[in-house]
């Protein structure tokens, strides 16, 4: 049987960088389905959506590959995938992004790519999240197709342990190389704007100065794109600080 | 200078989960300000508000305790107050709760209470996630208090790493014991229920059946739940598998 690969992204559906790696997949003699966010949903980190029902939306359909819209978050979108989507298929990849802008750093944290990345290594789904260094709509994503092509099929060639997902993300311009490394763990300051509202209440945007966590450290994603080269981070699902537990050691005790 | 305390949930205002934290830790001689959202937001995670402005609305005040909601996830929250509402004093610690329902195992993954508590790690304020076993609006938090404020006492005594929170659940009923332990990695099953909605149309009932990782495990979050234990759970911030990174060399390169 073909592969199948699973695409999810977080700016939406009709996103340029969506099309990008969904085109880069149909290449790869895979069959391809598509199942993303309705609208905007960047941000969104791992949330699900519990309130409300889950709606699925065909909007493309032929042999080989298809795309549906959901109305939730990018975690949802792949949970619904893989429980109803795919008529009991397993996907041999999940894909997501190619998201407009980096995932760098802390933002790993906060990114629905990433998000939709994790959700498919907790249901034990090899997953690789690529981000593009450049916000803008109109990004030029024609250049991330060889780094595509090159990720995956490292990917299809040396499965990946079952917890961990790939985090790469790609600068703009010329490209130096790849580094796999980790994720700096800096973080925003000054992070909100405050404004007055039409009615003159305040309000406060969410804005902010990312600070590396070592100016010196020549190890890290941000480090790395920010003089050209790709970063490759495995990103683990499992959060405990296992060699933190020794220290809370005097909490254990029985009554 | 008296203690401050930073507390926030992700039930929202209002919860008896949030007031008898609040309560728990204006008894500790320490200044509390509470900022929690102003409605439900179970299961943002670490999801954060980037396409319209936050507003804080201050609901209670008085000297030593101050209640503020704003329209935004509990991460939300404690950035907005880390930033902006607490007149640039810095938490002594933070503390996300109570949270009518456990949040153990993947499920700290999606919860929200865990997402407010890794937003102070994020900014160095040493954080503890409170949950309780109950997901009754009405449940009986009292019973928990006793518990709240031996891992409070036990947290301004011994100060942690600065890149882990502490995640703790705690059962109904006759308690045996604290563990600390680490997070059940199972996964959720059969996650959604399909249903017609009332014009005909398919739609998706997030649910499931959760299945633990290994079922003869006895070390985790929800084995000694399940047996009338609390678990005390060391959560890190940093997602980068560090000990798979070498299992990726062949992707290093220079052009």
């Amino acid at each position: 049987m073909r592969p199948l690969f699973l695409i999810c992204n977080d700016d939406g559906y009709g996103w340029r960088g969506l099309e990008t790696l969904a085109a880069v997949a149909r290449e790869c003699d895979a069959d391809v389905v598509v199942v993303a966010p309705d609208r905007h949903q960047s941000a969104k980190a791992s949330a699900i959506t519990i309130a409300v029902p889950l709606r699925a939306e065909v909007v493309h359909d032929e042999p080989g590959y298809k795309v549906i819209t959901v109305n939730g978050t990018p975690a949802d979108c792949v949970k619904l995938a893989l429980d109803q989507l795919l008529d009991g298929r397993v996907p041999t990849l999940l894909l997501t992004g190619i998201n407009h802008g980096y995932n760098n750093g802390i933002n790993t944290h906060y990114s629905g790519t990433i998000g939709a990345a994790m959700e498919g290594t907790a249901h034990h789904v090899p997953a690789i999240a690529f981000s593009l260094g450049d916000h803008d709509p109109n990004a030029d994503m024609e250049a991330c197709k060889p780094w595509l092509r090159l990720v995956i099929e490292h990917a299809l060639a040396h499965p990946f342990a079952p917890d961990v997902c790939l985090n790469v993300n790609i600068p703009c311009g010329e490209i130096k190389g790849l580094r796999v490394t980790k994720a700096d763990t800096g973080r925003w300051m000054g992070e909100f704007k405050p404004s007055v509202d039409g009615y003159g209440r305040t309000v406060y945007w969410v804005t902010g100065d990312y600070q590396v966590a070592d100016p010196t450290d020549t190890d890290t994603d941000i480090y790395w794109n920010n003089n050209g080269y790709i970063s490759i981070v495995p990103c683990q699902l499992d959060r405990t600080a296992h060699s933190y537990r020794a220290a809370l050691d005097a909490l254990n005790r029985d009554f």
